[in-house]
């Protein structure tokens, strides 16, 4: 080998890492970065990135894609169209969720996944599993094997009928996170409580998509949060709060971190440029388009997660994708028709739209700077689940995931996503930039005006032990 | 230039930035890193760095070396024997203090630090101002030219008699902070408390080493943070709360970020190995080797510190090296022999075991990551005060000091180190690693057993603004 | 009627409410306080206080009696002695729990405990209802019918599982009590982290008394009353957080009281005088006598409750008597033989010494002011439960319900107790005071050295609202 | 004596202690209360309070009457005026302050105050002591020997350049109090902060009364209040924190209890019933009428006082009565016309409408208790300042005090008040309840419609140690 061997030159990059901002050429071999440094030797692609911000592709470290729901209920983006839209909007990695249901083996929900993917991806994926149904053979065989072979990360439920835990299955679960050196996430929100509020709406009458906030207002978050919490103190080991959503909830998580717990939180564009007054301010439904949960809150708390993605609260930044359509008998109208909130399905698309929206508001509008947007986008995911530093930055021996970024203002549209979603909950929102280029493993999949497909590109990443915190376990 | 042309290669170093851990040569040409990958082309000359980290080179940003003193006091270390043992502890770049002294002028504080560091240094360096007069003309002319010409920080004392600031000077000079982008160190201790609490002690006989301690309880360092973190609040502007010592002022730090505030906080390794019974157990005067201020605390306060630098709330390792004899008349026994705590100057030497000390027992111990080990000793001064990316990183672009590390047990011996100190507080303790080899802007100035001395190859530098935070101020 | 008609003076008394302590001689007539002055003229009867505190009756509102129990357990004490053992120590009203079965009716579970009581009970009574089962006819009937009938609170459980209800029936339940106008007591302690500890803890063989600390760390306690203070707030309506043990619980009420929570909270003399150690330092099975829930803790946290005690974050100091035999098959060793902790039966004797603990450790040492301890134990029971001011207090119109405080130090005994349990966990303790005289109603049932039978004099009362905050019922 | 000669009873009232409210007669003779109890003997006095509440006379413990000011400012009110008002407003006992001047001895002081109050009052009086000028002397002698004498309490400031006392002072004047059992009440802002923003005020023409506000924003009065409680931890002494305004300085003293620290608060009717929109909305000058300090808040810190009146944060309700004409050039135009906020003399007049306003939006509201009424603004300021049990309550052996309560609605009119103020910072305000009929000593001041003078009737009150506490002092 030569380091006149390289398949591609990204010159002159300004690159910014979670910790670094450095003017570099970027040589690129076999998919990976080999050497950093100006004036390398010509490439055999050159791409000048001469005055642009050059970043690590982001991961998305928490969407789901093709995720089997109860009929008629479906997702609309499967993994051919989920990692489209990805990759236009600078993402190169996503970990979507494969998901066991009641009665179903680990290991079934796993290969179910590995099909649906299969020849589909068109970036790197890996898969988080859900554990809805912690079986002695799930605990003490399919777990522990599953988290062996790679799969190094799950998620907990404490809401929703058909995922949910109990507080004894949690502290089984998160004892195999331990033993096993596992990442546990954790959607916090309280089931009974929302239960009971959802019964008294409905009594009166109030089911309206807005109505759905009211069903899970923040103290609903915030205990299962300090539950969360006692949980993963009582085992002794870290945890990652997904989607927080505002400040009771933060609150909570800064408690944690003062007595010397490693807990850890995610929190996802919706909290920052949605309120609960974009599920409607009336008794209409058009809101159920943004039907998420927790729901988005308000200014105030927008300005907590903007405080906490700044000082480090939040050590994730993802987009918790969940596309259902919002005019189609499967997505948000199961019915096919309008239906009271306790039956629209859960989510909002985002996929696309969270490094451009981030990078806009947040680095460029000052409120933080380019590394802690790498960090919080790219690098921390890696870390926390696994895939670092293969993912999640710019450096010897990294992946060519990489985003040479464009500064071009430009509303969001609906229209111009790559997602299989009828609408998007950002629909009009300025941003001042986009990914100019994405490439995947050295490859070109999004050039700023067109997406690059090629099906089945994406590997399926294996996945080894989180590395946010020094290793817990023996050597 | 072709990449034939490196002056050094650094080969096959397990390279750790703040972010990221990766194997790479270091090509290195006229003192700065010019490129990084695998199989870099030969350099003129060559380091094996096989199965080694490689780390950026340490930025002690509080060490204070020939500072004036009221005679007959004298610091120990000139610039040329700080930065000896700098070097020789993997640090190759120091920023000690130019102190106003009252009545006299910031500039001529400032001319005279520069005859002091003139052709002594061996590493690089800059100075803090230390604002103890904040005349009109201070405020108006001399502060803000002075931050122009690159003397971006200074620090501000609550406490000492020569050098404290009222209330309303603070506000004043953290005005030009905010105004000019500077940083503002603190040291946050109420001087009427300890004044008040030292005269009882005198009043009742006790005056050995180990009432320092007595005369500086945890709430006088409590107090003053939060005052410093009112009157920041009050003024808008970042600070640095230096040498934070235990859980009262951890508490308040806390406290001010979950508001939204830009408090940053600094704390050194006398606050993870020593504690108050090292200034004595009994009344005799030996404990005056480890009177410093704030004074170390105990275990309980120990282990807090440690989990502050591990989640995130410390911004910065220091060393706090202040260097004064023990067993002489311009040392710690003023007089020329032993004398009450009021009268032992305060400080302790540490600055070249700051960086050994934490990676044998942060990294190597488990308790943080060795990216968390760069990012507190080296990326997080840089950037604080405006040294990064020259500084506190390996990356191109950047200078080449760097540190190899070996890691061959050893106990700290003072006879091992190279400052000019009598003492070190931390004799016997065991340490797994030490600097293999020091490399200051790619010269080396310590090889794992020898000093390369080269009086004045350190340069002064000129600073930027801080780069922790989006700047503040408009492009 | 005249004045002169005074069944009993209590004369030259140092009366002591919970706001004021004031000379006055007591004029009782037909049971009731119906004259306050010095220089009453003289009652059929006369008692001379002169130079002594008295106080109104105690109120223990949280004590166990004849509770029907899992065979072969029983409770020691029935009306009769548990009203005995009370009244020797000072208190002249209980509250012990009717408590419904899991199928069974609240009705019937009230009628089947006031069998228990009729004819036994020395000393005025009422019931707490305890709901273990709260079906649709138990939610819209039975309940607001009971509250209606004077039986205005009811207790929920967290833990034990023949009585812990789920997070969405304490809704159900918190809102009859808001509706009705009842007070909710709470047991807070999540009993799935129990379950899971507890069958760890058997899995590793470590079944001694002490562990059954183990399987309750204060992390359980906290996690509950978080949870617990979250539904309260759902609901909005106040609640009383009993038997709290130490400190992660008490910040848990303190964040709720600064939030505008009206949660009130109780401790017991469990948590002053007892630690963990007293559950065994070894394997041996001693312990069992201290086996209570939540556990006693440790020095540190006796004094968090003391401090609690004293600022008013306590509002009720009960005793929680539960009584268990330890030497009998139908005790603390319930297969006639020492057990594993999980059978051991869970609560220990207090009734006749929580008084004279609080009156010699609180009061006589200064911790806290006489009119804190009548508030305390007697006054704020009174209220929170809907007794005030016919109980609680020394006033115009109040029952004659009265101590009168002898100041003999002695040493706590189980030989001079009066309940039917064969041991007290307070042997040995010293206390400087004693009830000289225990008057009910006027009657003397206790003088100091015998007690005064007469099965049935004690009257079940009716309670109206609590009294502690401002009525939020329409009037 | 027999219990026939009664020289009053007022009859069937429904009298409200801090911790009781029962029927019954008050019977009175030589200006005590003698006897409790309904059926009384006739005395030669006769009211009927049928239905109606009574309550303790108020002890107002903070309020300002003919204290020295800097020409030409004169407070409006002298003892004369002053206590017509107190009396009119169901107030029987003032504690106005004698106000030590710099280079004043503290006993000129009194005497001087003496002077003044001399043959005026028409209800009890007590003095503070205001130290502002601690030397040692002070110290060591005058303010030992004048507690001793029964001036138990003294204010320290933080602010106003003729008063405010530095760390050091304010601890040694804390160790005096610590010594003889005194109470410390403290002024709580910090002196600087409002100067420098002062003067920025005014560089920038802002100048207007509402500017007042803006130069003492809510963390001056934190920062103080943490200061204030450092330093009484240090000295380890309650301190009784006077005129709390809001969230920031509540949160402090929420931290200090939880802390274990002896911290009392004050509050007044400005920080519930007004705004800093009060102080004007835009430039114009009217609004120096409400120019007080700490200046009042908002809607939600009002709301922030609500609470912890109701849950025990707060431990006084005072006026903080400082009377100065609005239209004269005594007064709020000091200069006989509208000046800049700096020299609007501070202070607003309110001891006439403190218990009015507290009854009726407190008690009548469903906010608060009646006894917690009687608790705030009578019984516990009598403890604070060792006035119990002669002031502060209805028992035998007090005072006979006594506040019954009309509840005709009205709306505050100034042309209705009594002092000589020409204008109250609550015009139009409506309230619910007025004294009906106020008794000081026995003898009927304010009969509901007409003031009933007699100068000179009101007495000097010497005063014991505080009695909120156990006594700290060996006995």
């Amino acid at each position: 080998m030569t380091f006149r061997d390289l398949d591609l030159v990204v010159r002159n990059a300004r690159v910014a890492t979670a910790s670094d901002t450095f003017d570099s050429d970027i040589g690129i071999r076999d998919g990976r970065i080999v050497q950093l440094g100006l004036g390398l030797p010509p490439g055999r692609q050159e791409i000048d990135a001469a005055g642009r911000y050059v970043t690590p592709g982001g991961v998305d470290a928490h969407c789901h894609l093709d995720q089997p729901m109860e009929p008629p209920v479906r997702m609309a983006d499967d993994f051919g169209s989920g990692t489209r839209a990805a990759a236009c909007g600078g993402t190169t990695t996503v970990i979507p969720f494969a998901a066991q249901q009641k009665g179903q083996s680990l290991r079934a929900a796993v290969q179910d996944y590995h099909q649906r993917a299969e020849g589909r991806a068109h970036v790197d994926h890996a898969f988080h599993l859900i554990v809805s149904d912690p079986t002695e053979e799930v605990l003490k065989h399919e777990l522990p094997q599953l988290i062996a072979e790679g799969y190094t990360s799950f998620k907990i439920y404490m809401t929703y009928d058909d995922l949910k835990l109990d507080d004894g299955q949690i502290l089984d679960v998160l004892s195999v996170a331990r033993e096993q050196g596992a990442m546990a996430m954790i959607h916090a929100e309280n089931a009974d409580c929302i239960e009971w509020l959802t019964k008294r709406l409905e009594a009166s009458g109030r089911t309206a998509p807005r109505f759905h906030a009211h069903s899970r207002p923040m103290l609903v978050e915030r205990e299962a949060t300090h539950r969360a919490i006692a949980l993963s103190e009582l085992v002794d080991v870290p945890i990652m709060i997904v989607h927080v959503s505002g400040r009771e909830a933060v609150e909570q998580i800064r408690w944690a971190r003062a007595h010397g717990l490693s807990v850890f939180a995610e929190t996802c564009p919706q909290y920052l440029f949605l309120t609960a007054e974009d599920l409607g301010i009336d008794d209409s439904y058009q809101g159920a388009r943004c039907v998420c949960s927790p729901p988005p809150r308000n200014r105030e708390n927008q300005q907590v997660i903007w405080n906490g993605l700044s000082d480090g609260l939040f050590t994730i930044f993802s987009s918790d994708h969940a596309p259902f359509r919002y005019d189609a008998p499967e997505g948000k109208k199961p019915g096919g028709e309008e239906v009271a909130f306790r039956h629209i399905p859960n989510g909002i698309p985002g996929i696309e739209t969270r490094l451009p929206l981030l990078f806009s508001h947040g680095v460029l509008d000052g409120r933080i700077t380019i590394n802690k947007f790498v960090e919080l986008t790219s690098t921390n995911p890696a870390k926390a689940y696994g895939l670092h530093p293969r993912k999640g930055t710019i450096a010897v021996g990294a992946d060519a995931d990489l985003v040479v970024w464009g500064t071009t203002p430009r509303a969001i549209r609906n229209a111009d996503l790559h997602h299989d979603v009828d609408y998007t909950p950002y629909e009009g929102i300025e941003v001042k930039a986009w990914p100019a280029l994405t490439l995947a493993r050295g490859e070109v999949v999004w050039d700023g005006e067109r997406f690059h497909p090629r099906a089945g590109r994406g590997e399926f990443l294996r996945r080894g032990e989180p590395t946010l915190l020094p290793s817990r376990r023996p050597a």
